[in-house]
């Protein structure tokens, strides 16, 4: 029994620590309680619950199942849920009136076969990518409402007026999801986007440098874990990235952006920063294996090595600086060609090395490990020099398209 | 009007062709058009129709919500979708009944009350990843359910019924998803995975055997584009491994697998193989870079390094096969051991190349270049012997698992 209250005093003191490091999700769940209270209040005033009808429940379930953590999100679902209604609606009283027509025997057969074309049809939608991004969601609720309609207008027959109270409590509730969502500390995904892109800028200039500077201190490797580990969220946020980008589409004006910001661009620059992270990955691996060098070929090229990690460290964080303040800096060029230069200098010191014979101070194993010590530095040069032109590219534009 | 014409036609076009490629999805379409109208058949018939009252279209709701792709996801929804309403009825009623006996005065200031926080701690609930994994679903509907018990049970008096009703519903709408899913070609997510890493390893194999074939060949790269693509889909392939995997332990007994089954395994064994990918991708994009190399140096390590590629692909094309029958083979050892051989004997070349002076043959970039071409692969061998003999293990471990 001690047990068993143990583990539940660690997963209160976990939960905890969730609320603690990111205060916005608790806001978050009060807000949820705050909307659903508001909704449920309509429900108790009795001239309001006349009005709309016993269909209140629905404004309920809009608000439980639209509100989301993000803005973007909200509204995307929002959006998707009303069209979708409106349009299954439409079309369920549409295809009741066919089958009204056509008379007491075929009613059922018309009624069963459209919804299973259009059910078929629908869940195949969902299926295609360009639709999967943008309309998942309403095209569930499609299927849910047009069976919904088409099912319960054979026995209800006054189709309009349930449409019409599904309709205006969706709207209820979707209204208050969307004013409580952006007025009480809104978290856009514009923002979390940008503020994602540019944490990843700086994790992977911490991380390379951490990198560079362990293996050539080679005193202790105590804390090499910490600072190393930053790229490995580099490497896995992809989807976070899509899906961000995804509801950001949905978000209007705010903060520093408009609402025809080019979130795609986060993508490019998302995807050339994974590049140099799978790079980092490689080169981390390498130190970490067995093979040993000796150290003074490693001397000799410690400062090449980390005068350049310490180059492009800098222009990654110039970078991130760059991204967060939206504006164009003059600097950024200056670092560029400052660590260019350093690529070079390495590149020029393991050339004069190939030409002085390799027998005079290292003996044995020296040339080939040398080289698998510097190679892979010499390797992340190109990639990290073309994933930062992209990048540079890609700030460009978005200040172009600010500016 | 063309243009649009022609737009909807590729759309088609492109539709076409995604149901060609995977039929099983087609497939799938028309089981949720099966199941839809199976449950709407409940509601066209009058007895039963009486029997569970007004509230059939919560079978067809379920149905809707609850159908998806694979066996697995439909039965983690069933099941939190059932226990959430069954849990959140249970407690609505109990507060209900709470607030029945506190008398006309506060009964809505208790209902409103504890709407507000059950929905907040629910919704906090989902932000622990550990719930979030298993619950995130159940969570939903839980709130959803209370809320509508604890604001409907306000009006009306029969709430049991209610609650009974709902139950059936579900009960009802649940069992037809579950039988549907699982009878007619159901598509199990334990299979999928399984198919998953199987598939990418050999992807992986291909690519590694692609990337060295085409830099050694040196004639055309024309080729090089469509082989080597093949680890791209590796590196990104981590999310869908994760919630198959999430889905599968939901799954019974199906084909080769047993309830048990070990998919952690699995996680690891893609794991292991994503990070043989990053190396694939820092060889590829070494290969891909202007550097260029002398001829004679490259034609020296040819053969050593075409040796080690086909058989450390020859590795992973058997643990494809050893995954794809799930028995282990005794040619696995073999070849590892042959694999480990070719490393070694690559590791001598240049050990002897950095003894011999290196001015003899090559006379200005050799040995350097050398280094810059080579190393790569020497750096890929420990990781690719790291993670082979990772995936034996686990491997090994399902075997076991499977005897």
């Amino acid at each position: 029994i001690m047990g068993f209250f143990r583990k539940i005093w660690s997963f209160i003191q976990k939960a905890l620590k969730i609320g603690r490091n990111d205060p916005r999700k608790l806001i978050h769940c009060l807000k949820v309680g705050v909307a659903l209270s508001f909704v449920s209040l309509f429900y108790y005033m009795r001239p309001l619950y006349e009005g709309v009808g016993g269909n209140a429940m629905w404004a309920v379930l809009t608000v439980v199942v639209v509100f989301e953590y993000t803005v973007g999100a909200t509204l995307y679902k929002c959006v998707n849920r009303a069209s979708g209604t409106f349009l299954a609606g439409a079309l369920g009283v549409g295809v009741h009136w066919i089958a009204n027509q056509s008379g007491q025997r075929f009613e059922p057969i018309i009624l069963q076969s459209s919804v299973f074309i259009l059910a078929s049809a629908a869940t195949f939608s969902r299926f295609i990518p360009s639709i999967k991004a943008r309309f998942d969601y309403g095209a569930l609720i499609f299927i849910l409402t047009f069976s919904l309609v088409s099912v319960s207008g054979y026995r209800v027959e006054k189709l309009f007026e349930l449409a019409h109270h599904r309709l205006s409590t969706i709207a209820i509730g979707t209204s208050i999801c969307i004013i409580i969502s952006m007025l009480i500390c809104p978290v856009w995904a514009g923002n979390e986007l940008h503020n994602l892109i540019k944490n990843n800028m700086e994790k992977l200039a911490d991380s390379l440098d951490g990198c560079v500077a362990n293996y050539f201190k080679n005193d202790a490797n105590a804390n090499n874990t910490k600072s190393g580990l930053g790229y490995r969220c580099v490497l896995s946020s992809k989807v976070t990235e899509e899906s961000l980008a995804n509801f950001a589409r949905w978000e209007p004006a705010h903060g520093g952006f408009s609402f025809g910001h080019p979130w795609k661009e986060y993508l490019k620059v998302g995807a050339s920063l994974r590049s140099s992270a799978y790079c980092i990955e490689a080169l981390d691996s390498i130190i970490n294996s067995d093979s040993k060098s000796s150290d003074i070929l490693k001397k000799h090229f410690s400062k090449f090595c980390v005068e350049l990690s310490s180059k492009s460290s800098a222009v990654l964080k110039e970078l991130a600086v760059i991204t967060n303040t939206m504006t164009k800096s003059s600097k950024i060029d200056f670092i560029v060609e400052e660590m260019n230069n350093a690529a070079q200098e390495l590149q020029n010191a393991m050339k004069s090395l190939s030409k002085q014979p390799i027998a005079s101070t290292v003996t044995k194993l020296g040339g080939s490990d040398a080289g698998l010590d510097i190679v892979p530095l010499v390797e992340i040069v190109p990639l990290v020099t073309v994933s930062s032109l992209l990048i540079e590219i890609a700030a460009r534009t978005e200040n172009i398209a600010k500016a």
